[in-house]
């Protein structure tokens, strides 16, 4: 029989921190922590592996975990010295859910499990405290009801504040054991209310109850959406896991916190965190009352802070890692409940990598690998003018929860941050706390401001897990959500209103505060260094214009993998000019119209090349259809025709005549430089002659031609004989030499396919995998949004295939092309210019199937070196 | 030293018969006769392999063949006994065109060359006949002028007809020497005028240049077209026959002709051709004088009849086939100057095939393997209803070139015949007579009607090869080509008036007559029985209708590959119901529409399960957008909103919304299904419930429920699990049980990329071919016209990928889907239902990749058996 049950208490376990896919991040390393000697409450892990054989048999348990729950609460009441459901000596439990990947608030929690009438009796006597007893029992009618019954948090929590205001008390604790005696009752008549069914009072039904939900929680909406954000997929089901309860709220000393072994801001090695004298962990974590700093806990319960202390020196020389742990204290006795590898900013990462290798726990190897690639886009990020800064009207203040400079309109619900980002607008989430159901808003805003909660509450998690600034619990702010305004001090703002976030200091400031552009420090380019020393995959990047090639530059590009020239045409007076190509009746009348893009052409090239000085630079020919260099609505037809002096018809039938039904699959890329082929004579030409002159300065070139949307190896002969012979004839007119290759985009699936044809003419690949995916799902990228969220809701699709190349369809295609193209030409030079080229899982895939390089846009290009290093790395 | 030329003569021959890839099929054949004891003119043939070499080195004869064909000469000159370019003993050669597929008059010749003014004067003397000298010297100018050099041959026609006039007389005959010698003093001048350049007197020089000119005429536009109507591909280039001139034109015992060892049109065991007494081989086949049966060649020179008899008897022995012949009589001796297999009708093809094996000729298969799978579309259309032909008011006669009938707006040219049939016309192309410039104009039309010309004119020959009807040598018809109108004896006809050809008697109608469905011949049946029996792939149809069904049935169709559904909503009232579907906000409005549909799609397949009892039924479920059934035009959607009553407002949003970038790629197939499961639960219900009450009429049905646009197996998965789901509610409900399978087209290069995991899942595949080619080359099939013109003249294409399955690349992908496919369940049905899957080539690799079925529309059907059973007999 499967095992799916792992037990760990009495300083052993079953399970490891290894174990992470099949027990979870939580199980694993609460089996960790028990052999390793930390203090933790005994309890077992019920596995992944049970989860998704349930959800498989439609929600039953497989065969042979009932019996293996049995035992291992049998084992469980063992080390506890108390027993489940007994109430002269009642053993409470919790169930928490728990993924191979942290998904923070993602799935369902139930607390205080075992408790009923008769028990609640026996907790009551156990522990001296009855009021200890009622409050656990209202905490887990209303949790249990909630999480497990699906019955509104709010029906429960209206009644406490009710009962708060009409005893004129502020807080919980206020609250006598006869209030919550009295709430108790009325929680069980919400309970019967909502379900129709008294509330279960079998403890073993409770368990039972209570695992089905958190394995039925893997699939809720959020989980899903979660998962889709985080690029989340592979994994089984959550673990859960079923441990002795400890409370920190059985008096002035108890209490519970969280922290991190190291700054997560800023990586300072310092521990920190916070507690909550008196409280149960959910306490923190919901930010409903607002805790302290740790450092100051030995004021409450003393002796604590050093054995803290030492936890962390182990925790980190064990898991080689700064640590994000939560842990109890009851009755003085210090417990922890969980660690985990913490979440961070980028500028932490670096700097705790770094420092670790200083300190001797790692070496560079794993401070590379201890680096997310993604996070680094955060440190390639503006922050505010100091000057600018000074002059900003300060609007309140809060916690600086995660650091960086955020502009945007305000929006007071997830779902209005999200219809906003999609209309292309930036926006400030603003939120009393943000709740798991606020994930999609908070993922598509630029920063987040909330009015309550700590460091570690929700948004603040998050938000540093996204790398989105966020000031959290900024008691100033005062929302209504119903007017769409809020109040923050004297000031009221109204949805719209732009603000300012600095998540670094926790300021919030009225109207956009000029940025400037970020400051790499030290502790980055020596990491960078290592990243580069370790990787084998060279990195370039996609850039239009000397600007953005010296940017990429700076970011560590090793050459432009794609230089798209239509953009070139928009610019200023030469979109006339291409519109006069367009309306040529002839090939005469385009040449002529043409040669008056030349000029532009060489200009904009040489100030790439010169940019790039001795490194590659490919040059991607025309590539869009030409409607798209044509004004579609009437009005600026008119204007176009007017500022071209012929009548609005003619514009008009030209416009007609190059609609398309699949403009995607039309007349476009080589498609196009075969009929008129003069375009990429002109551009050809260009390219050659700026290489020539900037190559007469002392300047090394490289350029690298490359034909788009080639599908057979004659479309590409046919234009690369034409490229080869203009740039012979511009190479003798100016009697010189310039080294150059020609080379294909990889983008049509017939392509790849033949790409041992193409292969033995082309010089090089790239692999244009936007219009591969496109292609070989079958999906317009323009249109896919009518369906890709039913894709998502529905389990079809996990990720966008345009953000993270599917590696199991496109991927094929990928490698084939490669390896096709090598058996041709064993020194093939190959590489991807997609959107794909800077998301790490991806890279990976590159690296993987043997490119010589990837290109991404000049941001990504840190991430893309981090990810090949990663890549190299976890290969060996 | 590679050998380009192949020498025969004298009894003897270097080639043969199955060299036609390399010395093409007259060089091949005429190498055959000389070794089978026919009489040939000496002379030999310079390989395509020659031919491939000269166009890749630019146009220069490849290393050796300069001395090769001196050598050729020689020995040519010895078996002729007579010297090349020696006035005392001249040897005149023709030089002619020849590929390995015949492409009659697509590539150049020329005859007589050798001459000059003093081997002139030799001729003369060595047929003592100085007029016939004259005439071969004017001949020679001309042709060499017009193919060698591009002078137009008007310019020398007009010459010749000038003379005519001026002297009063009618025929070239009557021309005496003096004339014809001063027809070649102008037509030198005329060279000189032209060229720029004194005529090359020197016969190595003509040589040199013919065989140049012949090489490059492979390449010329008109060969380029004839090779993609025709879907020729693969082939070298053309060879070059060099051979002893033999004339028809020495006087009355000479002359002419081309035969057919059988009847082309009908098939009937006779001998049938035309001859011209006292001329030269191309004034039969330009159609300038109408020929003479041959049966009355004794007439003229006795004797001759018998031998060809016994020389068609000796070649449809030696040969296994019909043969279409070209013979000289040069002084009342027979030479053969070509053999090949004989083009035909396919009723012809039909009953010589079936002849064949009663005679003892050939054998079951062999007489399969003669008849051109393409030939037997001509069987299946209709013919013209005896009676109304009866009434039909007859324009005029001319020969029955080629059978069939044929109805359509007439046209005066090509490139008018072209333009009309884009425009999805219906038109006869009527000419004086046809060129090989015609070809074009001649494959988009419905028939051909001549004025002049034989029954082996260039318009019956091509017509023939076609399946189109002909008739030819119309004299009642006059045609003024300026004012586009024509008379046909008393009646003046327009362009765009309609006529009606019947090509098997050679009359023409006015107007439109009414036709009937053909009746099968019983040699038809014999014939399909073989066929039947010694191919592997069975045969499907593609039909949306009972009526199609049932027809196809007739043709031998073994179930229903690919039965649309969408279709079914456009009739009648249902568009108003669908519209319904489409415009409601919610689920619970669409399920109200699909409601009123349910019955009418009960109703259609229960058609369709009854007219195909007992075979298999494949229904794809709703494929196209929604936009598809929504108005385009304001009008139509402001009539649409009043049927409606809606405001057109709520139309035009709708219309809006579901607007496309590329709706090929968009929301469609499985998508639509998958966003809303409530249509394909509609259409599986249907199905369901529809097999069940044909099958309570004692009648077996085989539902196969096919699901569109799949790419990822998990939207396979999900719809698999909604169809079974209903069926199994309506089986239930019911109470009875269909045996059905639920498969997938696979169309999407995605899903042959991961056809392993889908067939896990799914019970058959069907190749999706027109979408996959689609996608494959990212080609928009709606768009690929704009560059499709291009791709042919440039060379980057050969033929449409849409018609002919791309093996290469498209290719690939279908092995690869069902080899995987089959990999995970060895005994998944496979089948193709795209237009590939009438296309014997497609069909045949079909075959090779082991697909189960192929799937055509009705009419095709018999060819894709025909298809099928060559695809297996050349396999063995």
């Amino acid at each position: 029989m499967k095992k799916f049950v792992y037990s760990f208490g009495g300083g052993k376990a079953e399970g490891n921190k290894d174990l992470k896919a099949l027990l979870g991040g939580k199980g694993a390393n609460l089996a960790e922590m028990t052999s390793i000697g930390i203090p933790v409450p005994p309890g077992f892990t019920i596995s992944t592996e049970a989860c998704a054989e349930f959800n498989s048999l439609g929600g039953r348990w497989p065969e042979g975990m009932t019996e293996q729950v049995g035992e291992a609460m049998a084992l469980l009441e063992e080390h506890a010295g108390k027993k489940f459901g007994d109430p002269s000596n009642p053993l409470l439990v919790s169930v928490r859910s728990g993924a191979a990947v942290s998904m923070p608030g993602m799935m369902d929690t139930v607390l205080n499990l075992g408790m009923n009438q008769d028990v609640l009796q026996g907790v009551a006597k156990a522990t001296g405290n009855p009021r200890f007893a009622w409050d656990a029992w209202r905490r887990f009618i209303a949790m249990f009801g909630n999480v497990v019954m699906g019955i509104p948090g709010e029906r429960f929590d209206r009644l406490m504040i009710q009962r708060k205001r009409e005893k004129g008390v502020e807080s919980d604790t206020e609250l006598d054991a006869s209030d919550l005696q009295k709430l108790c009752s009325d929680f069980l008549g919400i309970y019967r209310d909502e379900v129709g069914k008294p509330f279960p009072e079998d403890p073993q039904e409770q368990l039972k109850l209570a695992i089905d939900a958190v394995f039925n929680s893997w699939n809720n909406e959020r989980a899903i959406k979660y998962r889709q954000i985080n690029n989340i997929t592979g994994l089984l089901g959550t673990a859960v896991n079923v441990q002795a309860m400890v409370f920190g709220n059985l008096g002035d000393d108890s209490g519970t916190g969280v922290c991190f072994t190291r700054n997560p801001s800023t990586g300072e090695n310092k521990f920190w965190g916070e507690f909550l004298n008196n409280a149960q962990g959910e306490d923190v974590v919901a930010g409903i009352r607002t805790p302290m700093p740790i450092e100051r806990i030995d004021e409450f319960i003393p002796g604590i802070y050093d054995q803290l202390l030492k936890i962390k020196e182990i925790l980190e020389r064990h898991y080689k890692n700064m640590q994000d742990i939560e842990f109890t204290v009851e009755r003085k006795k210090l417990y922890l409940l969980q660690t985990r590898n913490g979440k961070r900013t980028a500028a932490a990462a670096v700097k705790i990598a770094t420092d670790m290798v200083d300190e001797g726990l790692i070496d560079e190897k794993e401070a590379v690998l201890q680096v997310d690639p993604n996070l680094l886009d955060q440190l390639l990020h503006p922050t505010f003018d100091p000057d600018a800064r000074k002059s900003a009207r300060v609007l309140g203040t809060g916690l600086p929860a995660s650091p960086g400079a955020a502009v945007g309109e305000i929006r007071f619900t997830a779902e209005d941050a999200e219809a906003a980002a999609k209309d292309g607008k930036k926006v400030i989430l603003v939120r009393d706390e943000t709740t798991p159901e606020d994930i999609g808003g908070m993922s598509v805003s630029q920063g987040i401001l909330t009015a309550r909660g700590g460091m570690t509450s929700h948004a603040a998690v998050v938000a540093r897990g996204m790398g989105r600034p966020c000031v959290a619990g900024c008691s100033a702010l005062s929302i209504d959500e119903e007017a769409k305004t809020c109040r923050i001090g004297e000031t009221t703002l109204k949805e719209g209103d732009v603000i300012s976030l600095d998540g670094a200091q926790g300021v919030v400031m009225l109207g956009a505060v000029p940025t400037v552009p970020p400051k790499l420090s030290g502790e980055f380019a020596r990491l960078m260094e290592w990243v580069d020393k370790f990787r084998r995959l060279q990195v370039r990047t996609n850039a239009d214009t000397p600007e953005d090639a010296a940017r990429a530059r700076e970011f560590g590009a090793q050459g432009i993998g794609l230089c798209r020239t239509e953009h070139m045409f928009f610019q200023g007076d030469r979109i006339l000019a291409v519109r006069e190509m367009i309306l040529a009746g002839d090939e005469e009348g385009r040449r002529k119209a043409l040669s008056k893009l030349e000029p532009y052409q060489r200009g904009d090239f040489e100030g790439i090349f010169e940019a790039m000085e001795g490194l590659p630079v490919t040059i991607r020919l025309l590539d869009p259809p030409l409607h798209e260099f044509l004004p579609m609505e009437p009005e600026a037809q008119e204007e176009m025709a007017k500022v071209m002096g012929v009548p609005v018809e003619t514009v008009r039938q030209k416009v007609n005549s190059l609609k398309e039904m699949n403009p995607m699959l039309g007349h476009r890329g080589c498609r196009l430089g075969i009929s008129m082929p003069e375009i990429y004579e002109m551009q050809v030409r260009a390219i050659l002659s700026a290489a020539i002159a900037v190559q007469k300065k002392g300047k090394k070139v490289l350029p690298e031609i490359m034909i788009p949307l080639v599908g057979d190896v004659k479309e590409f002969s046919y234009l690369a004989a034409l490229t080869r012979k203009v740039a012979e004839e511009i190479q003798e007119k100016e009697g010189a030499k310039v080294e150059y290759l020609v080379g294909t985009m990889i983008e049509i699936p017939r392509a790849a396919l033949t790409a041992d044809r193409i292969a033995s003419e082309a010089q090089f690949f790239s692999f244009g995998t936007n219009d591969l995916t496109q292609m070989t799902f079958g999906f317009s990228r323009d249109d896919v949004g009518s369906f890709l969220g039913t894709y998502y809701e529905k389990g079809i699709l996990e990720v966008d295939p345009f953000a993270v190349l599917d590696q199991e369809g496109v991927g094929q295609l990928v490698k084939m092309g490669v390896e096709k193209g090598r058996s041709a030409r064993p020194d093939l030079k190959v590489g991807i210019c997609g959107e794909h080229g800077g998301e790490p899982s991806s890279v990976a895939f590159c690296h993987k199937v043997g490119m010589n390089y990837v290109s991404c846009s000049p941001f990504r290009v840190p991430i893309a070196r981090m990810a090949a290093a990663h890549a190299a790395l976890k290969e060996s």
